[in-house]
């Protein structure tokens, strides 16, 4: 049986505890939590602790809080010798007070509160400074997904940044779709099939293979077009860029 | 019984002939090809014609070339009086020749020869000169989706701009989020699951309500690392000018 306790309770924090309770050879020992009130609706009240100096000892301490707030949260662990784990993915492991032993359980997806998440099919990112606990670590992610990829502080980063064009980047692009639409008093629905259809081909292309549309086949009379229908200079700039980049190759 | 004769071998006259095919109530009259051995595995060779001259009367002809053929095309067409479509998402109704009755049935969704696509999902785009004529293409809409709209042909071309957007920018930031991966020796797999994700909360979110990440947090501390590890103008360009856009709300 490996005790875990939890520190935080935003999004992250509350997808992982709904999920350690599912497995019966996890148990939640502890959660840390400002403020219980997020809490009392998954867990019992007696297993949230207010008071971060009421911790006891657990196999893994996990800080699920915002990147700025977790040096402060492992500096205040005063149970010696416990292996203390963040799930930022941009953050060092260095971040973590070294009186500690360190790592990281980073999950690559985007958490809603309201919106489940499969946990089986999320890629979990594993970094520990030492080798033992580097194979706790493992054996906690085994039991939510078989996506295990042991990754190191610097690699990390880049994937965060990947993520950033992937989700943030193309989030806003659905953004800039819906605003044409609503300037052309068009529904944004009529776009949700395309949307879905665009990301679910790169199930099983590369996105460099799956490239479409009026850039890459240099249809220059189709870009002229649309740079007119757009108004704002905003859009008209990202138009360009993004139409330049895709033609780079 | 309607009777529909398709000109065209590419993506789109693939899909369509195979949907065609499907329904008992709907007829291929004939196919027009330049080319007939693109479609001799999946109709019978006594349908396709190679000579356009051949064309007999037909309930309604759609044109599924690429856009600049759609008028040369259509000018060929030598039958009278007989309702012609287009299939583009670009291309005012007016480039058929006015010989014919015109009008348009765009289907918003892209299309792979080799990738099964659920035409039951797509929203197909109406437009006619002729109310009549707008009945016809309905009731032939009808038998493969739902999703009907009344879409005239400047509201066609905001779609279709919209679409770029959604379509072919968000699968160029998917591209930079590959090139990122491989500079740093990380998997692209890694973020097929974010990506998919990404997508799917639009099946129930707006897109300006979903937006997450640095830039709209204005985390300047983790803007500016990202840039830092960004090598290419290119890139580096791209991150900046989006992470303002998000920030312009």
């Amino acid at each position: 049986m490996t005790t875990i306790t939890v520190l935080g309770s935003g999004n992250v924090a509350h997808h992982l505890i709904l999920n350690i309770l599912k497995h019966d050879s996890l148990s939640l020992q502890q959660i840390y939590a400002r403020n219980e009130h997020h809490l009392t609706d998954l867990v019992s009240e007696e297993l949230i602790t207010t008071d971060i100096k009421k911790l006891r000892p657990s196999d893994i301490f996990i800080i699920a809080v915002s990147d700025n707030a977790i040096s402060e949260i492992s500096n205040a662990i005063d149970v010696p010798n416990q292996f203390v784990v963040h799930v930022s993915g941009n953050t060092p492991m260095e971040a973590i007070n070294p009186k500690h032993r360190l790592g990281v359980l980073y999950m690559l997806q985007t958490f809603s509160k309201d919106k489940d998440v499969d946990f089986s099919k999320i890629p979990f990112c594993l970094e520990a400074r030492e080798k033992s606990d580097l194979k706790i670590l493992e054996n906690i992610a085994l039991k939510f997904s078989e996506r295990i990829y042991f990754i190191d502080s610097n690699q990390r980063q880049a994937i965060h940044l990947a993520a950033v064009f992937v989700n943030n980047f193309s989030n806003h692009m659905y953004t800039l779709g819906e605003e044409v639409c609503k300037e052309h008093a068009v529904p944004f629905e009529i776009l949700r099939p395309l949307i879905l259809e665009t990301a679910q081909k790169i199930e099983f292309l590369n996105p460099s293979k799956a490239q479409t549309g009026p850039a890459i086949r240099r249809d220059s009379q189709t870009i002229s077009r649309h740079l007119e229908i757009l108004k704002d200079t905003n859009k008209k700039d990202i138009y360009t860029l993004i139409t330049k980049s895709i033609q780079r190759k």
